[in-house]
Formats: C-alpha cells, sequence, structure tokens
C-alpha cells in the first residue's frame, strides 16, 4: 500500500489547476511507494477555494498561507501563488519543515532566491522547481542524447519562447489574470515568464551560461491597472532577447517576446553539435527533430522523431506508439520523479539551487539591458 | 452537488485504461449534473483484475460479466473486451437496464451487430460507441466548418489509417496481447481495427457511403497461435483499400494496413469541397489544415491551424492557447458528452445505430474484397 | 568539340517552351559529345511560330508537320502536339528514318501506341517519351535505393496527382489552351494526362501492374467548346482512382483529380517496404522524404532529405549543396541523358516501349471504370 | 529587334556560372529591350577561362582585367572575383564609363565601399550589386506585402544563416576553392558572407538599423592554407551573432554560422508585425509562410503558400501554379530587371549606395564584436 504524502495547495489559477491534475492522475499511470493526498488547498477568497477543493477533491481550504504552512498534516507546501509571494512562503515552509514544491521562476531576484536557498538548505527539506518543460519526454531525450555524447562537442544554443497575445494596447495589467503584466507581482516580463523556462533548459542541456548581453523593450508603455482602475507605466519587459556564452565554449542566442503574431506558445531551442543537432518545439511537443551526421551521406536529413513509444522517457506509463500526449502530462512526471525522491530523501532537479542558477542568468539579463552592456552572470 | 453514475466496466486492457482515466478526469475539467462512480471491474483472471481496481479506484470486482450486467448497483455497462463478446454482453446488458458504452467497432459483424441495436431500442436504454477520434477537438471542429457549409460540394473524401507494427513474421496472434490478429476474436484485420475509425468520421463528416470496391490482403500467411502454441493459418486483413461512392456524390479512397512502415498509427483525412479543404492527422492531432479558395489569391494557402484556443470545440476545458492535448482527452470528451446525455435522456452519437451504419460497410468492404467486385452497402 | 544534333519541334506550347529551355540549357550544365541543334519548329499559325522562334532561337520554322519530318536537315524529331497526333507524326517521323522524343502520354490508345512501337522498332529509330517526374533528383535516387535493395520487400504502393483549376463550371473546353478538357484532342482526362506520369514512375520504380480497378467521375457534365462556341457534354474523366496489384505482390493505391481544392499540382507517391519507406511530392521536389528501420529504436524518424548534394543524381552539374533547383530541371536532365544514349546508339528510357505499358494500364483503368469490374492489364 | 548590352565578366567561379547562366536565359523568358551579349570572360589561368568561355558561349576571353574595363566593346563590367579586388575593379571601370554588376558584399570595408559608390555617382555609370536573395519571389512578394500595409506596425525582424559546411579542422583556407575562409581575400568570414544578404533584405523589408551589438567566434582557430601549404592563424568569423534596433522601433536578432550541423544554407527570416507576420526559408524558396490575424478566429493558422502562380511576382515568365523554379531563377530576375533599368538609363537597387548601408551595419557588427560593446551604425 501507497504511503500517502500530503500536499497543501497555496494558490488556484492556471499552476494550481496543472499541479492538482498531476497529483491526480500519478497514482493511474505510475507505481510509486507515496502517493499524494490532497490536504489543502489555500487562496484568499473563502468561496472560489472552496469550489476549487470541491472540483479537485482537496479534503480542506485555508485563506491565509501562513495557516498552512503551519498545519501539521500537511508534508508538502505547493507554492502556486504570483512571484513576489515565493519568497515569504518557501521561507516560512522550510522553517516548519515541509518539503516545497515551487513555482517557477524561483523568486523576484537572486537576493530572494539566495535565501530561499538558504533557508531549504538549512531545514534540509526537500525542493524542487517546476521547470516543468524539463520533462516533456522528447526533451528528457534530448538531455539522455547529448550526456550520452552524441553530439560531440557543441557549438551552438538558440532558443526562444514566442507569444502574441499582449498585442492589444486595450488589454489590462494585474489583478487575478494579468498579474503577469504586473512588474510588482511579477518582478519582470517576459524574462522571468518565458526567458527563464529557456534558460533552465539549456543550462540543463548544455551547462552553466557566463556571460550575458540583453536587449529589452516594452512596446505598450501604459495599460489600465486593473486593481487601481488607473493607466499606469508598464514596468515589464514586453520582449528581451540576449546573447551569451556557456562555459563549454559554444555561443548562445535567446529571444522572448508576447509581440510576435502568429506564435501562441512557440518555445524552440536547437541545439548543434559536432556530430548531430537536435530540434525542439512545444507547439509540437511529442517530435523531436534529430539530424546525425554520421549517416549515410545521401541519405542525411532531419528526423522527425514521434516521441510516443515505450522506449522513450515516461512513455511506457502511457499509451501506444502513435498516440501523442499533450502538455499537463509534464507535471504528472515531475510529481512521479519528486516522489520517487521522496522514496529515497533525494530531491529531484531543478531544485531551488538549480533554480538559482537560472535566476542568476535572468538577473543579468535584465542588468545588462538596462546597462546596455555585457554582464557576467 | 452531482449526481453519481455508477460504471462497470468489462475488460481492463488498452481501452480498459483510457476509459477509466476518462472516467476519473471529467469532474476535474467538465461541470456535469452526474458524475461517473468506479463501480466494479471485471475480467477473468481475478488477480490482475484486482490490481487493475486497485491502481483506478475500482470499488469492487466480477470475474463473470454475466453477475456484473445483473447488478443492481451498475448504472452503466462498459464494454471493453474483444469484439467476440460485444454482442452477448450488450443484449444482456440492455436486458438488464443498463445504459451501455461499446468498444468499437461495434460487432464481429452486422448480423450481430442488428440484434445489439434491436436489444438497447427494446430496452430504451441509452447507448454510444467509442468512436473516440470524432471527439478529438480538430475533427469535432471539422464537423462544424462543414455542417456550416464553409466547403461548399464536396467531390473528395480520403482517408488512411496506416501502421508498421506487424511486419515481422514471428509475431504471433492471439491471446491478450494479441487478439486483433486471431480473427476468432476480431472478426476481421484492420478492416474493423482501424477502417471501422475511417469509415464513422467519414459518415459522420460526409454522409452516408452506397457503394464500395474493396482489396485486401493477408501478407504473413501463418503465424504461430499464443492459445494453442501451433502455427496456425491468419484468418485476419493485413490490409485493405477501397474504392466507393457517398450519397452526395463524392468519391471516397480508403485504406489501412499494419505494413506501412514508418508510419505508428498515420489516421489522416481529407476532404475537398468547392470552396475549401480540411486536412487531419492524428500523429499531430491538435492540428487542423485548412484550405479556403475565398482567401485572396496570391495569400492562399494550407494553415496549419494550432487546435488550442478557447474558441475550438473543448479546448476551453484544458490549458491556454499553444499547450496541446492529447490522445486520452477523446474519451474524456466522450464520457462528458455522455453524461450531458445522460442528464437529458438522450443516447449521445455515436450510437449502436450509427455504429451499425459502420459496421454495413465494414462488411459490404470484406465482401467485395472477397467477391472482388462492387459491393452495394 | 560538340557534335550537333538537330532538334525539329512540333507544337510550341507549354511543353514546347520546357523542351526547348532544355535543349538550349544542356551544352552549360553538361559535357556531352552531342550538343542540341534548334534547326526548326512547326506550328500551324506561320506568325506565332516565327515569333516562338525567335525567341528561342530556332534557326527556321515550318507550318505543316509533315514537311518538318521529311526536312534532311533535322535529325530528331520532339512530338509537342496534342495528344491525337502524336502517332501519326511519330509513324512518319520513323518512316523518315528520325529520332523521336514525344510528349506523354504516347498516344491515345494502346492500338495507336503499339502501331507507334512497331514504327520506331522497325525504323531503328532511337526513341524516348517525355515522362519527366523520372529524372527528378530525388525521383531518380528513390530509384536507385529501391535496386540497392535498400527497401527490401515491397509491401504498398500509392500516389496520387491532385489539382483543383477545373472546379469552375465557367471553364470552358477545347481550343490551344484547354484542348486538355476535350476528349477528342485529349484521349482522356486525368487518367491520361496525370496517373499517366503516376503509373510511369510506379512500373520503373516498382515493376508491372497485373491488375486493377477503377472509378472515374465527371464532376461538371457540359462545357462550352472553345471551337464550336456550343455547349457540349464532357467527355474527359474530372476524377480517376483505382486500387491496383503489382507483379511483386504489392499493392497499388492511385487517385488523380481536377477537383481537390488547394493542390496546384500535388504529384506525390509512397513506397513502403520491410526496412524501409520512401515518400515524395512534386509541390517540394527537391525533397525526399525516408524512414529507416534499421535506425537505432529511439531515434527512427521520417528523414527530410534536401536532394541538392553533389553526391544526390544530376546534382553535380548544378548549384551547391542547400540551393535547390526546379521543375524545368527535369527535362534538361532527360536532354543529357538523351544525348548520351546517341552517342552510345542507345535509346533511354521510358522509351515508346516503356511507354506503352503505362498505356495499357491507362487504358485497363479506364475500361475498369466503364465496366465497373477487376480489369487484367 | 532587341539592342545588345555587351556583358564583360571578371571571374569564372561559383558566382560566374549563375550569372552566365542569367545572362544567357533572360531573352527566353523576358521580353526586354536590351538584350546581353556575352562579350568577354576574363581570369588569370588563359586556358581555365578558355575552357569557360567555350562552355558557356563568351565571344573572347582576357587574363588581365585592366584590358577588360578599358575595352571599347564593353557596356557593363560583372565583378564576380573575391572581395578583395571589388575595389579596384569598379573604380576603373567606372573610370572607364562602364555600367557594373558587383557582386556581394560591395567591398572590403565601409571605406573601400564609399570610394565605389563615388566612383560610380561621378561616372554617372548604372551600378547593382548581386544581393540576388530579394529576387526570390516569394522574397519579393514579402516586400510587397510590407509595402501595402499589410503588417501594421513591426515589432520583431529575425533572420539566420546557418550552414555546416567547414566543422571539420582539415579544411583549408586560402585559394581559388577556399577563399572564403582566408581573411586577406574575404575580409570577413559569415559576416560578409552570409550574414550581409540577411542585413540586405532586413534593410529592404524593414528599413534602416541604428544600433547593433554583436558576437562573433572562429572555433578553429588554425587552418592549413593552400597557397602557402603553411598552418595559420583563422582570421575570419566562423560564427557571429547580433542584436539589433531598427529605425522604426522594431527589434533585430540575426546570427551566422558555418557550424550549424544539419544546414546546409538554412537563410530564413521572420518578421512580426502588429496584424500579420511572415517567414521564409531559403531551403524551401518557393513558399512563403503567412499568418494573418484579420482571419476569423478559430481559423486562423500559418499559411504556407507556394509561390508558383501567375500573379506572384517573376512567376508568370515561368511555369504554371505547383511548378517551382530554383535558385539560379533570382539572379535570371535580377538581370531582366537591370535591362529594364537600362533602358529607362535607371539603376536598380540594391545599387552600390543601397549595398553601402548593408557594408556598415557589417563593419558595426564587427567593431561590436571586437569591442564588446554596442555601436551605432
Amino acid at each position: 500500500m501507497a504511503k500517502p504524502l500530503r500536499i497543501g495547495m497555496i494558490g488556484y489559477g492556471f499552476m494550481g489547476r496543472t499541479h492538482s491534475n498531476a497529483y491526480r492522475r500519478v497514482p493511474n499511470f505510475f507505481q510509486t511507494e507515496y502517493t499524494p493526498v490532497l490536504q489543502a488547498v489555500c487562496a484568499r477568497d473563502a468561496d472560489k477555494v472552496k469550489a476549487f477543493a470541491d472540483q479537485w477533491g482537496y479534503a480542506s481550504t485555508e485563506t491565509d498561507w501562513r495557516k498552512l504552512v503551519e498545519r501539521k498534516d500537511i508534508d508538502a507546501v505547493d507554492i502556486c501563488t504570483p512571484n513576489n509571494l515565493h519568497k515569504d512562503i518557501a521561507v516560512a515552509a522550510a522553517a516548519n519543515g515541509k518539503m516545497i514544491l515551487c513555482e517557477k521562476p524561483l523568486a523576484m531576484n537572486v537576493a530572494e532566491g539566495e535565501e530561499m536557498c538558504q533557508a531549504v538548505e538549512k531545514a534540509k527539506v526537500l525542493n524542487t522547481v517546476w521547470y516543468n518543460y524539463r520533462r516533456v519526454p522528447a526533451v528528457t531525450f534530448a538531455k539522455q542524447l547529448i550526456d550520452a555524447g552524441k553530439l560531440g562537442r557543441i557549438f551552438h544554443y538558440r532558443a526562444n519562447f514566442l507569444q502574441d497575445w499582449t498585442i492589444s494596447a486595450d488589454l489590462p495589467q494585474g489583478g487575478t489574470a494579468l498579474w503577469r503584466l504586473d512588474v510588482a507581482a511579477a518582478g519582470s516580463g517576459v524574462t522571468g515568464d518565458l526567458l527563464a523556462h529557456c534558460i533552465d533548459t539549456a543550462i540543463w542541456l548544455n551547462g552553466g551560461i557566463t556571460t550575458v548581453n540583453a536587449m529589452t523593450e516594452t512596446f505598450v508603455k501604459e495599460r489600465k491597472h486593473t486593481l487601481t482602475g488607473k493607466v499606469e507605466k508598464v514596468g515589464i519587459d514586453d520582449a528581451c532577447a540576449f546573447l551569451c556564452r556557456f562555459q563549454n565554449g559554444s555561443l548562445g542566442l535567446f529571444e522572448s517576446t508576447r509581440y510576435a503574431r502568429g506564435h501562441k506558445a512557440l518555445y524552440t531551442f536547437e541545439i548543434n553539435g559536432e556530430h548531430a543537432s537536435i530540434k525542439w518545439d512545444l507547439h509540437d511537443l511529442h517530435r523531436l527533430q534529430w539530424f546525425d551526421h554520421r549517416d549515410e551521406g545521401p541519405l542525411r536529413g532531419w528526423r522527425s522523431v514521434h516521441i510516443t513509444d515505450g522506449d522513450h522517457p515516461y512513455m511506457k506509463h502511457w499509451w501506444v506508439p502513435g498516440l501523442q500526449i499533450g502538455y499537463e502530462h509534464t507535471f504528472v512526471h515531475q510529481v512521479a520523479d519528486f516522489l520517487e525522491g521522496v522514496a529515497k530523501g533525494e530531491s529531484i532537479g531543478p531544485t531551488f539551487r538549480d533554480a538559482l542558477e537560472t535566476q542568476k542568468v535572468c538577473d543579468a539579463v535584465l542588468n545588462s539591458a538596462k546597462a546596455t552592456q555585457w554582464q557576467n552572470v
């Protein structure tokens, strides 16, 4: 019989749904020593949090996160709030000896992130950050190929995350639905929201980034604020691009924007090695593009690999070859791995400390854009 | 509070998993008057069915389907067995007043299918068949576009379902895992397994088929039988292709095989109308290809539409634009629709009677291939 | 110094341009013992043929093809007329000892084709038919792969040629521009015009076709005739699809139409073998799709091979890797090969006799559609 | 009767072939007042230049370019030499009153380029630079769409030109075949060779670039020199990426490398506007990707437009819809336009002055990379 791991979740927005779904589905598809129990969910609006708890089967609700992190019947705290609350909650949860699963980005800045790392390390609690795209099977498979040395020396890494949903100047900022446009709640714009994903994957696949050179832009300078009702200056970056160098000598190129008409959530990366290259695109996440120079000359070409076979990462838990999974499964995989980590008493990556590396790059990127010069990470 | 709909499922193979998952997920993503309750699952092997029940949360198990269909605490029977058991179970379930959700194809042949239709119609029980691909959002959207008249007069319909998993002559036939290769259990090969899907979608989108002309082939003539241990003649069709005519005057072309190297589960269809055309491919099921002749001339081209927006069918229940769903969601959608039907007291399509139309085409196809001549449906 | 091969071309329509271009370009890109000399072009309209001769550099013109085929200063006759003149011209040209390059399809029917074959064989003149798609580098490369046994046993061959330019009922039939819609000039519709290409390639790649089963349709039953000015019955097939069996035991599926909205000239074929599969598409003719089951399991995928390297067929004569050639180059290749054949005294494929095989399949297809039954070739 | 325009070409390498072909083909496909006459070709090796002249039909040869530019029977000088000779030849040709068609990049640096501009402007001779990709029909069509305002305000422009042919450290530098790797002959590496194309197109489509920030790398530090036989330091940039800002407020991102395994000549650009976006890729140059936000919501998607219709730029001169042209046609188009310019007495773009703008960006990019800071153009 599986041992319970009692979850207390704070926040119930988009990420609250993805995480709740993940907890519920793991037991049906993975054999794990621990099984998640939806013990409590917390949010300020008592009615709404009750409705959410009913829909997802949480056993109880809270409206004050401080109470939740102190509850004895909670083993792990899941932080799904806007970014500006991550630090306080994490520090308090750690102080109460809770394991922590924190949404990305880790924090508002490196200083907060460092404090969070010290908190979990001091408390010796298991911790992870929801950079979920690592666990797209195609992306995990890319990691395996790289680690097996199949690409040889790496020359180039490029990634972008392009969206188009904020082009209209009529869109307001702030509030529950649009806190990502409010610098006070989000800390930054596309850098923390989107590039952070690209950077986490890049560091995981290609190692550390040493120096960056960035450019940011805010195309719509003022937007009405949902909370104040007034037109206010927009403090976030609408677009951010940067050049960088990796420790392994390869060159990096990153771009993110919410003004690329035609792209809903185009997160792509490509990595060019001496022997082989890899491409991936979130819009068709179940495929990996693979080019191998060792193939017979006239038959060399980019292979479109449909990552749905039993010998692809995570896929033996799902269906049969040819039948794709989707976005939400990445969270299920992270929960499954986390539970395996719990059984071993080990944190799985990305840990807070891993996510701090991404935070350092984000901060360096924003500083570089402000100073219009190269910045060491 | 949602009213319970107590499910009794017979069979726990691949389809047993997809259905169980669907029942469990609906309440998290859809607001329905009824909610499924996993009351019982039935299979001959007591240990295995117990393990399955534990993993999916079924409240009880049975090893004899006759008992299950008689249980008073079951509202709906879900038939996930090999094809040769569909009829007996369905007739018995209907006689006991149960609603029925039956895996496809409806039956071994038209005669059985007719008996099943009469049974459910006599018993006045809600019924549906799991032709799940109707509820891929892109496919449902195609239906809406056609019904809105956006294609105009239809000239052509073509579909294929190509796989490559039975090419090895070492693969045995029969038994739990490979009953689809055993004519006694499956009734036919690719015709009932794969073409049936293509035909169901085609009739739904393009209306009835009047006449067919088919060719079948069995490439590997003998395979070891898992149950007998002996090399036996292969009775199924490995490949089947047919020409046909629709009631609306359009021409149809269908093909299915398990010998198309490189295709895992390539179910594609294309429909060419006077004003516009549609293409879809199961390998990238979250996309619809759309060509509209009414677009400005020099800018005409096939559009690749990423079916992940809130105004696409079913998608408001899931995530945000750009984030794809997968194969399993089609079953969730069918359960959600079925529950809505229960609330209204109406069967949703495809009903047994709808599925009988597909069965008629399948039988005509097999007869045509045997007789090497055109066959009316 | 290259020896002259004096060309006399009859007809100056679309094919007249592609052939004239081919003759002119070969010397710049290929080293051949013989070089084409544009000696004469023939058509009924004296002014127009003079203008054409000026633009392409023909040394002289004729308005009566009988005169042209008798001229002593012509070595090879190129037949670019509508199909109903192929036979008479070819027979006369052969009688005059001319080499012949004849547009496809070979003839109006098998009887004519047989007469043409006998004429060239009796006269012992070099002959070829312009089934130009054999010499798309990607298609020639497919031939090499198949002949090298890389696919193993072949299970399936499917091809289609889809267009959409005749959907409007206002389009007239007949005359210089639209003789392809006039059965008296063309002999058939899509069968001779488009499927003939598919069949020629198929026989070349996959061997003979033994038996066929076809369906044809004429969607627009009457069209104004350009020559008579009257609305007349349309005698051609607007669409044609057929099932077939090849001598090697593989199954074939062919379709052609001019009513597939969204396709300009979608000639595609796919061939599935035991070990590997090939796909090709005229719309992107510089690519070949290749799937190889011998690739490492998890990395198997369809490769998109950009056929622009020096070790791809014909490509060392053109540019550098990555820079594509186009449609017209197929004719250049055929002329280059023909000139090599002249140097050796050998006809290159497809010869008249080869093209007669395609004609036999076309006739069987049309007969099968008429008789609504299988037809041996 | 067309008037002759007597061409004297200097250099006969890869570009010598593309230009010679263009001159020869224009009269067959375009109606122009002037027609090119291949008067002379010049190169240092007398035998090789004679062979080249024979193959392409040049009337005479020279081995000293100074003689060629002084010949009275030459109207236009075509410069196809390595970059380090452009300036001297152009200045001398202008002094002799010749029209000039110069290969790209214009010069080794801005100072040389400025001298060249002044020379042609003083001499009042027609001049153009072979940035041929402007005249890919899909690219010209993009220009038309942008100029018609269909994209609205532009937010982003990104382009890259990726190759993989210099990854092997065994490849030597310098000499006839590999002068592009020799900084003394080429001036720079990928910046002048590849990025210059991207920059020319970008300025043409999106206006001037004001400031840049670049990063370059030389992965293979030493290579054997073909001429000296010694291992020498590599002076060129193997890879170059830069951020930039355009005058219209949009952000730019450019990258080029010869170390991107799997890409032969992947020149792509994408431009994101308020209302619509465009993508293009040299590997499939006959297609344009178009996304239009004004399309009906649920049917929005990227359109793949096959640029082969008569109403697409240049295409009425070629074949019929669906039949693609290739790389070499871009040069034919430039010659056709140049001849039209000659008839009007006007230079066509890109003129030397236009190409100087690109040179300025290239110089700023190289300077920025060296100085590791932003650089104004």
